[in-house]
């Protein structure tokens, strides 16, 4: 699995959850996930939860974004849960470069306090599953009321080099483990 | 999916991740999650985990266990996804319960500062997949520094049934999320 | 798994058969089955059986219809089981309900005599997997000799009902009954 | 998919009900469906569902059994849905040889009036999918109340051949229909 | 599994390689592999390969053409296998017609020294595998340096029979064997 | 994906096609291959194909042997096409070592004329799908007519090493084939 922190901004529309755009951004095959800083604004059509569809809107104007595109295991249900585990470890990463700050997880958000620090889906395409999670990096821009990587005094840059580099150790880790490991029979 | 906390005390020896011991043990049936009160002791001959055959043991005088079995979808890398977040779950319960303390967590294992805190494994039986996942309640018996409940101040079977509650929760979130998501196309 | 008896009356062309109709029509999220009574004309391009695009088109005047959307298996060829299945139980409820008359299965589809007495398909989406199977209610509409709920005297909404209550405890027993079997071994 | 009927008498005793025992009894390779006749009693060491284990055993003097493996698809859960077909599979058939008659079913159980007619598991071992389902053919044997097909005055062999032949004439439909179906997409 | 060859020249544009098309050109129902001689001119918006979209183009005046579609187990890892080896059997086919010639295989591509002699893509529908696999047969209207059947001095309706013969014996053999294999334990 | 040559000579009886001997062996964790040198004499009660049973036997004094074991897919179906492929690569490695020889391949089997240059199997286990396949080295202890690298004037180590090679460049160019394509849709 490849890894990149892409320092150029890129707006984010939701078009770039599409099958092979890590691909054509920035020629990585195969299970890849990026980070990059840019602001938000998803087009209806783009939106892949139809429960956010009638909602306020997915937008801001500062956020850290990360892309994941996995074929190797394209199932909806292991993208589920790897979301929810990639929520869980940018938290991790919140406590360690702001111990003071209080980051809680629910699903798929973050939050601080009663801000709400992240947004995310998980989906599939016909050749893959896609993961996009995002982070507000400072105020502005969204639709209901949110916290940032400011008003915890994290550094977007550094954020996402840290969350990039958990999501592949703990892939890593995951992989090996399951190799690792003997079956067991029935219970008698 | 179901969900128990077992009031009685019971010794963990390995034998109980077997398929089919929640049906009979607790006449549970489907996918169901128990928790429960008692030392551990794991045979050699019942450790998964190759990498712990020739290690110090596995053992600890009183722990919180959560044994989890799946038989929906009886994948081990998913299994092995499922523990890393029920680890990660029950680092956040404990932030919930013991907000002095500092949980850290690394891959499937809690730590406080250098003590480990808790124990885990997946793996697979001919019709499901297993899960055990144990916290240290109290000190004794462990062939390595742990850290325990006890020295979080947390009450074990608080701790537990807030975890088995986190878990049932999240699952019932991450199939309800499965099905509000509709796919996507090819970037173009 | 969700089941729901919908009094409304539903024109079904066909479109119905789609990703997330259940879930924005009657607001189910997840495995889910609705019953409805309505007319029948199924539109050309929402036709999935190929064997059936140059045919003498699909339509009744008056039929009971079941849509039936599966996120937590969505494989086509378990899929294509499960309609067979509820052809037999759908014929099952009809010699409780009339056991004077003759209902033979053929596939997927019942005949009373010569007459057909149903349609069905099922068929797949990017995120699940569906079924569409229907009775002739009253006669009229339809382009090939039918028989129907009248001849029967089975009242349809009553018909829907059992139809639905059945399904949903034969899925709720196979999922016990596999969750119960232990695995065997090697002939030798 | 291969059926072939057994003149010859056979004992069954749970061990048949292994891997590749129709490739070794009758060379037959691949996915395949074998009717006979004989006594049954199941040893409890090979009872697969757990849930007779405690019960009043599996025993008849005379039955006319079926023994599916399946290696092209070896999933439990589609083996407990191809399962329930078969049974109902069975009941069509015997209403056509005993139109008087009135066998019903109760997921993988047929009756006639309160008299159990039949037995039946779906289980895996680690290579392929395995299905038994007998029918009484005349009394004796049993420890509870069964029903038997010579009290329908239905031919064992006669029986075992028709099933045996819808069961390759449904799978074939099956398969053909699952190859005719085009996707749909999302409603919207 | 079906094979056939198409005596009449078909010209390849790509749309062929779409869901159904064996289905409804040739009445073919189930996995099944064509073969047939004609131009080739795949249109951009019907190119798979994204490595391809940008490059020379595809074409060629006069190829033999294999059209495969798999509905059974429809997996793009599987179908990119079986190309593979269908490179390899098609370069063995080669062999025996043409003993002087020396084939080369390269991932999914034949060469005979440093010209290009086939063309190939593994891709999926929504409900099905798909592979193309071409071999130039007289020279003319490629973009690069080719190879032909004809300097080989190989007839190409003869290399196309010989070809589909080997799949289709090929996969009844590759079923028989996994089916007459019994599973292995843990070392130890 | 991992390969390795070890240098050792192993005595191959079998028991080494089983889950985690790579591991334990060779300390490599996740899918892997290795090539070695050595006897072979397969234990009756290791033998994994049910055809082999009741034959003369698979031994041989002296082979390049290799063992591949799957973690990733470990299907069984998958496992047979890859098994076909290694086959057919270790030809085409062959006939660049010695082009003047003639070896054919018949499914899993090499043949120089009529000499049986090889043996094979694909299996599983509970956690993985496995792959030994062994070449013929010098002559000696087969219990049938064999053909050996040394007729072929193949050195064993550099035949062992290029095969290695030869796998690990197809799967890597495998994977990123796989996730370089695009869906295709349905024919209209």
């Amino acid at each position: 699995m490849l890894a990149h922190w892409c320092d150029e901004v890129i707006a984010y529309d939701g078009s770039q959850l599409r099958a092979h755009w890590l691909l054509q951004r920035f020629d990585m095959a195969g299970d890849a996930i990026v980070g990059f800083r840019g602001p938000c604004s998803v087009r209806r059509d783009e939106i892949a939860d139809l429960a956010d569809i009638d909602g306020p809107g997915i937008a801001a104007d500062d956020m850290v974004h990360f892309v994941w595109e996995a074929f190797e295991h394209p199932d909806l249900l292991l993208a589920t849960h790897r979301q929810r585990l990639l929520a869980a470890q940018a938290a991790e990463v919140l406590r360690e470069l702001a111990p003071a700050g209080t980051v809680t997880r629910t699903g798929d958000d973050l939050f601080v306090g009663d801000g709400k620090l992240s947004i995310s889906i998980a989906t599939v395409t016909p050749v893959s599953a896609l993961i996009h999670f995002a982070v507000n990096s400072t105020p502005g821009g969204a639709p209901v009321a949110i916290a940032t990587l400011a008003e915890l005094s994290v550094d977007p840059a550094r954020f996402g080099a840290r969350v990039l580099q958990r999501v592949i150790d703990e892939q890593r880790s995951i992989r090996a483990a399951r190799a690792k490991v003997r079956a067991k029979g029935e219970w008698s």
